[in-house]
């Protein structure tokens, strides 16, 4: 996985470091370099992933990844190209592994040496007050910035862009014409943590989140990184104020999102969707496309394409019309 | 509509650049003045308004408006006083007529050549750091600002108010003693737009927002400006963090409104109203006095005055009980 | 009860003063001095305290309390040991009391002539741009402050600990390796107040937070103080984005608390507990430890150790699930 917004503080790791994180022996290939993490689906034969749910067993079946970290039981599902290293908590050790390439995805220190203040409007930009932009942050013609913005390093914002006040930006490429309320904060960690031995081990987040062009994001949102892929919200994407995206989601084009709406982490909506207000929707599911979802709905299960879905747990609209009749 | 937070690019348009905008011919009237953009109810006979959903029409029926913007089914309710035109989308051509007038109105700018630092703290007003309050803001005596404020231009703060820090207003009167606490955003644009032709129309919101006198706001709340009309919390309502009010909402007098409860665009809702916590209101809703709104409710129809309500489509507390005990 | 975040303005007051403000006669003992106040279990044999509602009956029963103002109907579970002083109105006329001596406990004026930007980086902390520290709050070693951070007066901030940026903290304790991410306020005053006379009284909130070690705090969420006790988060637990938890509410160890959660005031919450998102637990209430909370939730009455619940109002989940398939 490539990522501009972490520094790779290692170019490789050798097979036998993963073994001894695992607490293995090794007898063969403990020489093999391995050049970086990523999910099953993505990772390439230089890449280590890991597998720990009977859901990524597909996943893994077509993986690419030279190693993968897995639990005894699940190390059959593996393809001959990857290299089974057994753990008990593959997860855990995953995370050790993910540390030793990038030091600091697992926590947001906002350290500020690297930030300047642009002095200089060009290209038609206009930036409030006490605005802080990273030095490395890409910034298009006619951007509209506000007041105590925070822009952090390798962040772009495509062209035309209007960001308000009091927004956070890391991690993350916005694209033209988008409109960010407001107080949201886009690219931060996310939700992702296990207690293992009494102690907190949290997920490093090494994706990023894409904001597609035309979207309009509203105000004090809270839009998470992804841990090891991205949180993408597609083109011409509407979303009103206090919604919370976790990490992973995927929200694809013409989507409307109302107040208060929250999306756990790693679902994947389709295009045209509408979610009214209060929704919730769990995570790792997957809407279609040109779903609607009645306001203050709780959606724990897929939705196929065009069902109009209501209460919770969701169910087709007649069906929660006839059980509020009883 | 008046209104002194944007300024009138013309002072009048002509009625043939309506027929223009809605690809209509004209015949006569065509230079007929028009003064001004306005909702049915509070038209006056020099401005222009629109009818484009069957709820209206009643409003239609006894409107003032000089010209309205209609489809060809809802044209036979206008009153005789109201020139209509036809249009296939009456409230995008409506929109287009508004940007005619207001320019800016779909958009919030954070541009700030228009802002200044008050230095010198007069009528016993304490103002924290780094704050900003534009020059035609008016601040009344013994009045309490935090850091890291916002006041946008011509918003007006009444005598004693106390307002938290990194709090942001625009486009919004606050009467007297009136708290908001930190972080929260009021006068925004609200989330109102329509796809069209795989565009986004954004609704001009040239309405306000009105805190009347002893009301208190939570901190982290969002209140919407209005688009045609004011959003308007009235005296002595008591409202807690999170709390989200859409464009338009009217709230009476001694409301309390709880923790991350949601108020749906153009809602109204009466006096000594109580709504628990994370209940959400519908849009286009009427509440009457004294109704009690159970926590996490979801209320999808008017109520009547004195109701208590609870349970998602909201019901009678009685009948919510006996359903629940099934 | 001893608050180092609010000045006391009088040693004591006497007892004659508490039947002046109840409207009362008095006869003896009117010239004890009481130096404080309490709730009736904390309430030490110095202190005045006060009961109103059929719930703290018991509470008064041994409480230690010197002077409890109390409604007619109540007196009689007072102990012996305490005073009675009959009130029509004992909250509201306690209040009157607790602003005896702490004249600012029922509002947050955020003035700032006591706070000082720290110039110099001492103790390896890391401070950001635009962030206000009071000269008296207390920061460990290796903290890291993000920009435009509120630090007030008399907190204290562990060692290790990472503060993201837009966070406020006032009236609070915050432990070794805590992680408070952006745009998070915590100690501010809560949801209190009565309407009497077509008046608002405002509760004192004379309590603080308590944030204890290694807890993490997600971005826009709201932790706000205690009136006469402490709101507490346990050691390890792991908090969302935009969770609300309102005043004197106490949270365990090792809770797991997701987005858009809301738990309202003095609720009592176990040890490892997990709150799955958008769920609502209602004030006064306890939950045991082990207890697991689904998605979207309504809590409305104490839950025993070790359940599992869902729905609204909240039940077993194989009643839950039995409901949702009828």
């Amino acid at each position: 996985m490539n990522n501009i917004f972490f520094e790779k503080k290692k170019k490789f790791i050798l097979l036998k470091e993963i073994f001894n994180i695992c607490n293995q022996n090794y007898s063969e290939n403990h020489n093999k370099k391995i050049f970086g993490v990523n999910n099953l689906i993505d990772a390439n034969n230089r890449e280590i992933s890991f597998l720990n749910k009977a859901k990524y067993i597909n996943d893994a079946k077509y993986s690419k990844a030279l190693v993968c970290i897995v639990s005894e039981k699940f190390k059959k599902y593996l393809s001959d190209k990857t290299i089974p290293v057994i753990s008990k908590h593959p997860d855990i050790d995953f995370f050790k592994v993910v540390n030793l390439f990038y030091t600091n995805a697992h926590v947001d220190r906002e350290v500020f040496s690297y930030v300047k203040i642009i002095n200089k409007l060009k290209k038609k930009i206009s930036i409030g007050k006490n605005t802080l932009i990273s030095k490395t942050a890409e910034i298009g013609n006619n951007v509209s910035i506000g007041n105590n913005v925070i822009i952090y390093p390798y962040v772009k914002i495509g062209n035309g862009s209007i960001i308000g006040s009091n927004v956070i930006i890391s991690n993350a490429f916005i694209g033209d014409n988008v409109v960010i309320k407001s107080g949201t904060l886009i690219g931060q960690i996310g939700f992702g943590f296990k207690y293992f031995d009494k102690k907190r081990f949290s997920f490093p987040h090494i994706g990023k989140v894409v904001i597609e062009n035309n979207c309009q994001i509203g105000s004090l949102c809270t839009i998470d990184r992804g841990t090891l892929s991205d949180t993408i919200v597609g083109e011409f994407t509407t979303i009103d104020n206090q919604v919370q995206i976790a990490h992973n989601v995927k929200i694809g084009n013409y989507c409307i999102i109302a107040s208060q709406v929250g999306i756990a982490g790693s679902t994947v909506i389709g295009n045209n969707v509408m979610i009214a207000g209060q929704a919730g929707i769990s995570d790792n599911l997957k809407i279609g496309n040109n779903v609607k979802i009645g306001g203050k709905s709780g959606v724990v299960s897929d939705i196929e394409d065009n069902k109009i879905v209501m209460g919770y747990p969701a169910k087709s609209f007649r069906e929660f019309v006839r059980q509020s009749k009883k």
